[in-house]
């Protein structure tokens, strides 16, 4: 069976795109579940400045405790290199740091241009090596933007060439608007596999704003990729992106997953239990997702023993 | 580009399952609005007995006025060879015979064991051949079934075989219970068309019970399969199987396959505005899909054009 990561990152995307705010022991409480369910790697929070996003204040502390859940892979997102020694200091196993494919968006994101972004991509690497954690960049509206509209591909392979160049340990193509197509995504990963080499692009950060989630992530498996982003119950997206909500379900991800054949390590019905403590903790958001209505085809055993 | 075709099998399948009623007149303005924006094929109704399925009452006065529409195909169901001759006389220009594969839902569904479908399968495609009708058999419960479980791939192989010995002049499978998952319907796509043949094998008809319905289509699409049946709104799904509820949604459809390059011959834009009548007609039910509400991306009409 072919292993495949699936990274909730729920904690992070979901909770940064909504109003309510959840209290450090519900976020504990979500964490530990679906650590307890099996989903192998959490993106616990953002080290961004807390007076931006209040609801990712408590990062810190929430890394400290994942880090105490045994087999759990800890990751963060990182803006900047300032984040980026935050996080080593709190001691993350990994971190993110999104690289903006449209100007536009970057420049209204992270207040950056490409050289300037590319700059720091370059120092929150050596802060992050330096700290032995390992340095992820996610290359944002990879498939278009809700500003710019089309990103050229030619100019998402030569920034995935430069952010390899500049530090990068592994990167990632991201939907962060809901635009990418089937075809696309195959077009796409191939690319930039072939400029940079076929381990260096292992994920894909999707968003399911126009359906298209799944059959997204169906391209991506034909290309090789890996590791695939997930919220539960689709909480979540880009607050500075507009329409850009919703990332793909955690909970219809790891049925197809799992009813494939791939080897998630993720016990579905277990994590489908945890979608209570979102209800519960964020009473009135909207969650997404079909298998929790569903719930596993009569024969799921039989497909997942395959 | 490649060709694609959407059928759309709302006012059939998708009404067959609600309870509300649709009367005649929106019935005709929908199928001429949906016409009208491209949709080249469209399955009418259903030629059971009335008293069976009240909704499906009008079928043959809707394709006496669906055949008033150029260039639009107009296909219906039929249960049986009664039916066959019900829909010959109407004037349909295709009619397809659902036959599942899962024979208690078969004894359930249209009362009659393997045995005696395959017999009804030659006794209708005899009498659609005899009035210049094209003749279609739908695998039904292809991919498993809500009583059964699983269902086997070498007796999906079988059937299928036998339905082509019968009459039949086209094949689909349908997952009419939303169990099929991507690997699934590249392996028993490629299996069945191995055996009957890659011209006789054209259809999948995919519900999104559990969210994998576009995945599902990719996985298909990869398979050479060319037609794609979809209800507008996602209305819809099997009376006869509990919680199989949802067909895929047409404008997510349509959306993904023009943004791919594909040839739909639909106008989206125009597609979406057909919903309003839905709407209109059928207050208070519940309808689905992501891009009515987000619309098409800021670069669609670049990607259709490539």
């Amino acid at each position: 069976m072919t292993r495949i990561l699936v990274s909730e990152v729920g904690p992070r995307d979901g909770l940064q795109s909504i109003k309510a705010m959840m209290s450090l022991e519900d976020k504990k409480r979500w964490i530990a579940a679906e650590a307890a369910a099996g989903v192998p790697e959490i993106e616990v929070g953002s080290f961004v400045p807390p007076s931006l996003l209040p609801q990712m204040a408590d990062t810190a502390e929430l890394v400290r405790f994942a880090r105490g859940i045994e087999g759990l892979n800890v990751v963060a997102l990182v803006p900047n290199a300032k984040g980026a020694s935050r996080a080593v200091e709190a001691g993350v196993h990994g971190m993110s740091l999104p690289f903006s494919m449209s100007e536009t968006h970057s420049k209204k994101n992270l207040r950056k241009d490409h050289p300037e972004m590319i700059a720091e991509i370059g120092e929150a690497s050596r802060i992050a090596r330096g700290g032995g954690v390992h340095f992820a960049v996610g290359l944002a509206t990879a498939f278009g933007c809700t500003l710019e509209g089309a990103v050229s591909e030619d100019q998402v392979v030569r920034l995935a060439e430069a952010a390899a160049s500049a530090g990068a340990q592994e990167l990632g193509l991201s939907d962060t608007t809901g635009y990418a197509d089937p075809a696309q995504v195959r077009r796409l990963v191939r690319r930039v596999k072939a400029a940079v080499g076929d381990d260096m692009l292992t994920t894909l950060h999707l968003h399911n704003t126009r359906g298209l989630g799944l059959a997204n992530v169906v391209a991506g498996l034909e290309e090789g990729i890996t590791t695939f982003d997930a919220s539960l119950g689709g909480l979540g997206g880009c607050p500075f992106a507009p329409g850009a909500s919703g990332n793909i379900v955690t909970e219809d991800l790891v049925l197809m997953l799992n009813s494939m054949g791939f080897d998630t390590g993720i016990d579905l019905r277990a994590l489908l239990k945890v979608r209570q403590i979102l209800r519960e903790a964020l009473p009135g958001e909207p969650l997404y997702g079909f298998t929790p209505d569903a719930g596993p085809m009569l024969d799921y055993d039989e497909r997942t023993a395959a």
